[in-house]
């Protein structure tokens, strides 16, 4: 099972602090809470209810508290800010680094922002100011401007006279950059070649080019595809010109990582990343009633195709008993398909090209299963309601719905993606639709050839 | 939408590869191939059919061949050996890092571990079965037994010189890990340190012990949550002894991260992780059939209870017809609870304290949904039918497969985690059958109680 450990781990710690928590002395409790890391802290708080969120939340050590709240989802972060005043907000943020403090702007009241900004020196304000100048899920809002540079006409040694005057460095600096007089991006060179090379080696004999700049207008999820594909820890953003304006690390980039796939995860039911698992009941409910109302839409939609066969169903009722088996299984096997396509576009390997082979296969795929449970549910039908026709009946649809929920699964995130609508989010409920409608309706159709007399 | 970026970019570099390989001219292929990295490659490999896959993985640079294996999915690596020989596989990982090797030996034909253990030199072989020697998806495995290790009684200038001496280090090394005589881990000292102090300054001034080191049987699962819980980009792994044994990077943790979640958004359509786009249809189909044939099996329960109300649906035919629709207002809002409810397991967020208020949450969002859907489902069946009471069954029964929906929704992944089955899995299919069980049963007995003279 993929999550057991975390699972015990953290359900280990929930039980020690629900104890705590309901013995009343909240001293035990804020040892324990002061133990963990921030995303610790932060994941604790989003498992538990409002009231002892809030409990726990007061208990957090003050200097924790701006980066616990960069470690939980949105809909918690409000839960959280809602719970501060205007100085601890301040106050928490005080200590981030400018690109988490940038992250936050955007979920803080306004008065807060400007208190925030006006407590800060100017050189501290005029950073935030340009990395919030920079629009949301960019590179510009996950870099860092804090970068050493070096020139590269200077040796090893002069470098590191350089560095031992400077001081301590940026958090997870493994290599310093190399710009020229206008700052512009040349190359970068790695701590440990400073560290084991002579001090009379020129530096831009260790120039390492091979890793091209990101454009500070890239977006987020680009960034965080390229720090997969090439495995960097680290990588310098620049502007237009090539500029040096910052870096972005990979710890600010796996978080984008894994919500790419908890996306896809969470949008197959109609929600997203930040929703919070404690939600008041009547926030939840709204959140979810548009998803629920295009359902419904499409379950009459389904509801008007199953109508057109009054007649028929009023003869042989056996086709209502049996009709959601054909829909269900054209459902499941339509959503393999789709899930497959969605994750393939999501990864960029759909294009043009092999939309056709995918197609096929799944076409395929499709065949294979819908006569191998056709005869199985033939079977199986026959001997319930001991009626060969009924049998060829649900055969035959049984294997049209299979085919068609194959084709489905393929085509329609594709087409919905053509359309600008998230596949990841519509695909099964339209996906659904269509194959509850394919099967109602070719079983029931040839429940009227077969059985109607 | 989520991948838009990497969408654009990836099916681009499809499209020239396509009409490349159309053109038959392999010259230009082969030179894009081999601008990509690795992971490039490999995910281009994966959204190529069959055939076009063997064509350009022929044209790989062999030099790349071991590293694009690490970058695929365990089908299409099963698909891209098959395709070489023995000479070439033990060429393609000759210049593999120990834990990648040990990834891959898993994977190969016994023959080719033979081979390639038999073509190692005798330091590299003994690593590389000490690697073997632990348990798959461990900390072990995931680890690189290249560190390099200073002592605490040295100082800064003794270490630059050893530094020099030793000349390279390995890849991705930000920090140096201090051990004592018998070579137990202390703690370790960043680069940037020894780059920054006075050359007179003692290492034991410098070491930083604040993380722990990881225990060789960690499971991966468990090493990937500290790296993202903490924003490691390195971790020291110790022996049950504190010996120090190697160093896992956060480049082997990404995949994990991301798998995490990309388990969840498959395994609901029982799905695997490893699944080729490609694979051939019979095996794609064999893959899928447990699944439909679990959900057949379901499906005809579900028939069963339709049955009992045969009598029922004869009378009353437009309860066939609107039947669908409360079954399928339940599965979509059973699936949204279960959804969270699952990605809080993963998480770690649910344990015994927190399952009750879940649980009263979710019941109270499937009490107003289903009062919210109820009224507009029987304003919509009551008009389109004339039949107030045919209104009044459908209300009822939709409120009552909503709420248990919901009830459905939390308790079942937290029954099937206690019965060691995969909620991820197996989650979406029972909930269903639940909720269209609770749907039809509540709808068609309301209907005999309402309708029928």
């Amino acid at each position: 099972m993929a999550d057991t450990a975390r699972h015990i781990r953290a359900a280990h710690q929930l039980r020690i602090l629900s104890d705590a928590l309901d013995s009343g002395r909240l001293g035990p409790v804020r040892r324990l809470v002061n133990t963990l890391s921030p995303a610790e802290i932060g994941n604790l708080l989003e498992s538990l209810p409002p009231t002892r969120r809030n409990v726990v939340w007061g208990l957090v050590d003050p200097e924790d508290d701006g980066e616990v709240l960069l470690h939980v989802g949105e809909d918690v972060r409000e839960s959280l800010l809602a719970e501060m005043d205007p100085d601890e907000i301040v106050a928490a943020l005080e200590d981030l680094d400018i690109d988490d403090l940038a992250e936050l702007m955007d979920d803080l009241p306004e008065a807060v922002t400007a208190e925030v900004l006006r407590s800060m020196d100017r050189e501290n304000r005029e950073r935030l100011e340009q990395a919030l100048s920079y629009p949301e899920d960019t590179a510009g809002r996950l870099m860092n401007p804090d970068v050493v540079t070096v020139r590269a006409d200077a040796t090893v040694e002069v470098v590191l006279r350089y560095l031992r005057l400077r001081g301590e460095l940026p958090e997870n600096t493994d290599r310093l950059y190399v710009a020229n007089r206008r700052h512009q991006y040349l190359g970068q060179v790695a701590l440990s070649d400073l560290l084991t090379r002579e001090p009379s080696t020129p530096i831009n004999t260790l120039i390492d080019d091979a890793q091209p700049a990101i454009p500070v207008h890239t977006p987020a999820n680009e960034v965080a595809n390229r720090f997969s594909d090439h495995d960097w820890i680290s990588a310098p953003v620049v502007d237009e010109n090539n500029v040096l304006l910052g870096r972005i690390t990979i710890d600010d980039v796996v978080d984008i990582i894994r919500d790419q796939a908890e996306h896809r995860a969470l949008g197959a039911a109609g929600l997203d990343e930040d929703e919070d698992l404690f939600a008041s009941p009547l926030r939840a409910m709204r959140r979810r009633s548009l998803w629920l109302g295009i359902n419904l839409a499409l379950a009459f939609v389904v509801a008007s195709i199953i109508g057109l066969f009054e007649a028929t169903l009023e003869q042989v009722v056996a086709l209502a008993v049996l009709m959601p088996i054909v829909a269900s299984m054209g459902g499941n096997a339509g959503l393999q398909a789709m899930t497959l396509t969605v994750r393939g576009l999501a990864l960029g390997q759909l294009g043009s090209s092999n939309v056709r082979p995918l197609m096929v296969k799944e076409i395929t795929v499709g065949v294979l299963n819908g006569l191998l449970w056709a005869v199985v549910v033939a079977a199986a039908a026959g001997l319930w309601f001991g009626s060969p026709m009924l049998a060829l009946a649900i055969a035959a649809a049984m294997t049209i719905n299979l085919v068609f929920a194959a084709a489905a699964g393929v085509g329609i995130p594709l087409l919905l993606r053509r359309m600008n609508i998230d596949p990841a989010i519509a695909g099964s409920i339209v996906v659904t639709l269509f194959t509850d409608a394919i099967g109602f309706f070719a079983f029931l159709s040839m429940g009227t050839l077969l059985l109607v007399p």
